[in-house]
């Protein structure tokens, strides 16, 4: 057996089985089977799995410890269908050695320098978070931490998760040579709140810690997308950082209050935003999440149409919108059709990954995807025209100035827990009529808006407004300026009304 | 060694190990290990595993396909406690050798030309549609399908998902000969609506998509059981056919519209309903069940009482009723029991399917059984008792001409979540009274009807006729003539009591 | 080989490797693996499998069944990291034999004789008692009973849970000698109802026998800890005893009618309760449980200051707490502090067991408990505050002769879902007032009352005598004297209400 130097855990192939290398390399994990003692390697190149034995269950090198940087040379061996390392022998790098590895492996970390899809002044000054996040994800990957996807259950919050998770799937798979990897390594979580529950966040932290303990697991990298409501999310933060989750917020809905954006960038390890960089809400979740994605990975597929659906959902207006709509080589009422039964399936969907099922909704390929869209829209359409009749018939309306204003009882027009939602209730009525106008739609708890041509209109005032006037009774919310939520508790509903 | 001729796979015994056989057979599946490539062979006699070798992880015969017929020389050797074949040698076989063999396979799919347990015009007619779903359901067990049975968590929707049950497992036992197996290869699922919900659906379907993609099984067959709500279902079965699942659909409740039948015809790969063949909803899913299941498995047990238990919650009341009851060995008074009992579990069991313990709720061995029908039933009847009181209390009755039209409020005489159901407070209600009676429970977006000795009384004909008069009030449902509920949007409720 | 005698399974080591011994033993369980026969041996010191193989996957011995008392030859070898026995030899004992084991048996199932922590009459009342409780558990531990401790939901329930677990896991760990065995053997399921659910039960119920069916598990031993309502606890102990289930019932409620005490004792294994010895509720079941594990386990750690935690969310304040204060090594303000956080936690945990996240809430380690504790409290002092201000609108207030009546409709003046509950909401409004007062909360279908110097009143006088008054209301609830709910039929809330 010779011994040979200079080999990259990304150059090792069969031809290798038999021969013994030496690498310099980091320890990013260590596991104690009933055999040997697995230690997970990094070169800065990929992972390597290496054996080290003394005795049966018996911890084997007992002094190199978990983010040790070490060289260590190995004997390449085949198990099952896999290549790994079995140590021979290994001992710790001196100080300017893991200098010299730290900065190899941060280089693998780093991100490509794709080009952006498409020229803005957003993405030019979002670039230097935009990359950081790409570093942090890539890190994540390739050092064996999981990543947790929360993101909104609605067509933009769907939209740039799949992005993201089309860039990282790949790299995990090919990180780990395993099928199960990427459910091990990678999970998706919609959620129905537009911001992260703390029930969620107690459920989550709940199972990650107790995966952890049975698993021997590391705590996992959270991205939360298009979960506007800022101040809900900093409590979340707030108690994952209890546990030191990594956290990276992306959103594109107004932060609100000053000071907000200084929160929660305190807290979070990063926060994207179109508002951070002085723009606004049309530079959707799916669009920054795309170019991020491009960033993770220079070789993802399948996302391109990915900004113009998610824009079309949000009811993106700007240049951007008409850049990534060219891209996307879609019709404008394609993807509104897309959009909708997005809405309508993710609204069935609730709170589960399913991950397959999703990829299909998202075009795994073009060829199918046609079709299958045409046949959902078939029944969005009839539920849409039934809900249609309903809201007709009890929509009230009232004139006053020029300004129509619109009233519906969105819970009263549709069945309990069917499609549409009261915001798509909302939106109904609000299309059966032109001009300026406001429509209401009334819950037992809040009311949505919807504002058009009505200049001095703005739901973020109002709700600014109410909450001073009436502090005892809760008031929330908020969203955009002409379409959003006001929340309160039911017993100040009537005198809100006025 | 010496080889074989003519050996058959259910032949196969410990006195072939280290002999080598011919077969010609299907291959049902391939799935490659770390280790070998295993084939799931199929000679129409039943399933052999066998096992090709070139190098760890890599495919054997690669030329070899999902749904090839071939012709392979097998080693049958033991691994663990179950026997296997080695592939020696294996080639696909000519069209003719094919057309052989598949009708071989066929053969074993047919079911048993067993006699029906009572002689009645409705099984006639029922018979070829009948002895079609045992074959589906037969070729899905000896093809290594899974099969998910979805019915109406009522009594009548559980008899007939059980008889069935009980003629699957033990074919799969013995197909498998594995523990397992029967929780691989078979699920069942209570509905609690009256028809397979779109959510869930989703959740099927996102289950099956991702279990599929992690351990590389089938398309499952569907069967359907007792969702009497054609219209959701037939939204239903369109979604589960954008995957060529295939869906069978047993059910006895009136189809309503012209039309439906042979929409859900065209669509399901077999619907049966007496309703199909002029019958009405009298002949319930227990009974159809239970014969077919005794199509499936001649060797079938403990499944001959589920039609007299099914009828007997379903107010069956025609001779084939009195027939079944007979055979069941039991009184009405006891299956009147039974079956409450059975309403009072099954309510808080919910979704779950919980195998063992309705195993023995439907009378795993039948000495213990009557004893758990009595101790459950001490707490039904208290149950119900209060209730009555409530109702006797809050029941407002009025007399127009020579009928009492009785009124409860449902929602508001039982405690949320607790049993009885709304439909159940109805009934007590209405026994409280006789003679010529209207009752109606009212809900928040529901009115639940039942009737007696009032002819020119339908509640289909009133749920049609409110439906054209009111299309904004988007009014669904039905039921039985004489029995059966309306359903509405919450706003519209006060217009439809009128 | 030598053989020798008078060996104990707790003394067996590395260095017996190849050595046979004799011991006498019982079959504690056995399972049929595709290879050898497994044998789990209990010799009154610690458990130990053992192998026996006849050829791979048939019964070895089959003569030897569960729970017979043997006496067997064993050869100690090492199967992964852990020792075991090959069965050389084993043969039945004789009668008296297999008495003497019992005797030894059972003489380690015995709890240890420590002191109490504090000295009070309850504790020496309960003593016989809490030795049975001591002894059942232990059993169970040694003798391979999976463990379910269902509690209720609040900061009581969970610190009796917790403080039973911290002996429990321990002893499980050590005689399993296997990592997983702790989340196999023993769970903890919190109800969010103060009663164990019958949807519940026959969850658990599902589940455990499905579980049983499938990896062959013995029935479990359940636990209920401050479960108040014993009515609803009967039905769901009388369901579990149809499978023979044991049961042990800890709690501290005043349990009502007369009846009800022989009733339960009649069916649970067990009734601890300090109402059984003519003590009051102020004696919490984190007092109760807190010694209880100190039976259990001798050597258990970290649960000294559960009791005045519990006794401080309680409102205990009789001379016990006095002297579990002190114990505790808390002020009361913080105490009070850590039961806020715990309900505010477990509120929105649900029913979710997240083991290791409740293992830090309740302190897994000093250090950085309190900084958590003071961090969760921050959002926790918001929350109150925001309810504060919205109830300081709404509630009504009424003087009639000295007694001020407060009136707070608990639903309408928080978000649905959100925490403070209802009974917080009545608490915030009833600490706005001072002196003679009665305070209720008015839900859907309850009523919360909470009431300071008013002596005559009784919260279940009242449930008790509306009961009679008003039979068709189905009337339920109690408490306390002077805080306690009572729960009606909606549509009997106005009648109620006057």
């Amino acid at each position: 057996m010779i011994k040979f130097k200079n080999k990259l855990f990304s150059m090792i192939n069969e031809s290798d089985i038999g021969n013994k290398y030496t690498f310099k390399c980091k320890i990013e994990d260590i596991k104690q089977t009933s055999g040997p003692t697995i230690f997970i390697l990094n070169d800065g190149t990929s992972l390597l799995k290496a054996t080290g034995f003394i005795s049966a269950g018996e911890r084997a090198f007992p002094d190199i410890n978990k983010k040790d940087f070490v060289e260590t040379e190995l004997l390449i061996k085949k198990r099952k269908t896999k290549l790994e390392g079995e140590i021979v022998t290994i001992k710790k790098l001196t100080k300017n050695e893991t200098n010299t590895l730290i900065k190899k492996i941060k280089q693998k970390n780093k991100p490509f320098q794709t080009e952006f899809l498409i020229e803005t002044e957003i993405l030019n000054k979002l670039k230097p978070e935009l990359l950081k996040a790409a570093e942090i994800i890539r890190s994540a990957i390739f050092e064996n931490t999981p990543i947790l996807i929360k993101h909104h259950a609605d067509c933009d919050g769907y939209s740039g998760a799949i992005a993201i998770e089309r860039a990282i799937i790949p790299l995990i798979r090919k990180n780990h040579n395993s099928q199960k990897s990427e459910f091990n390594f990678y999970t998706r979580s919609p959620s129905m709140a537009p911001f992260y529950e703390y029930s969620d966040v107690l459920r989550d932290l709940g199972n990650i810690l107790d995966v952890k303990k049975k698993f021997d697991k590391k705590n996992p990298l959270i991205i939360l997308i298009d979960l506007g409501n800022i101040k809900k999310n900093i409590l979340a933060i707030k108690r994952l950082k209890m546990y030191d989750f990594k956290v990276i917020v992306i959103d594109h809905h107004d932060p609100g209050e000053k000071g907000n954006i200084e929160k929660i960038k305190k807290l979070a390890d990063l926060y994207i935003n179109p508002f951070c960089v002085g723009f606004d809400s049309s530079f959707v979740c799916g669009m920054i999440c795309t170019e991020l994605a491009r960033l993770i990975n220079e070789n993802v597929k399948n996302i391109e149409f990915l900004p113009a659906l998610a824009g079309t959902a949000d009811k993106s207006d700007k240049d951007e919108f008409t850049k990534y709509l060219k891209i996307s080589e879609y019709s404008k009422e394609f993807l509104e059709k897309f959009a909708i039964c997005v809405d309508f399936e993710t609204y069935y969907i609730k709170y589960q990954e399913s991950r397959e099922l999703i990829e299909d909704l998202f075009r795994r390929n073009k060829i199918n995807h046609e079709n299958l869209i045409n046949k959902i829209y078939e029944q969005v359409k009839q539920k849409i025209q039934e809900t249609q009749t309903a809201v007709e018939k009890y929509v009230e309306v009232q004139k006053i100035d020029d300004i129509k204003f619109i009233k519906i009882d969105c819970e009263k027009v549709s069945s309990y827990g069917e499609f549409p939602t009261p915001s798509k209730v909302v939106r109904i009525s609000h299309d059966l009529f032109k001009g300026k106008r406001i429509s209401i739609g009334i819950l037992q708890d809040s009311i949505i808006f919807r504002v058009n041509e009505v200049e001095k209109f703005d739901v973020n005032e109002l709700v600014n407004d109410l909450k001073k006037q009436k502090p005892y009774a809760l008031i929330e919310g908020g969203g955009h300026k002409f379409a959003g939520t006001l929340k309160f508790i039911p017993v100040a509903k009537k005198e809100i009304l006025k």
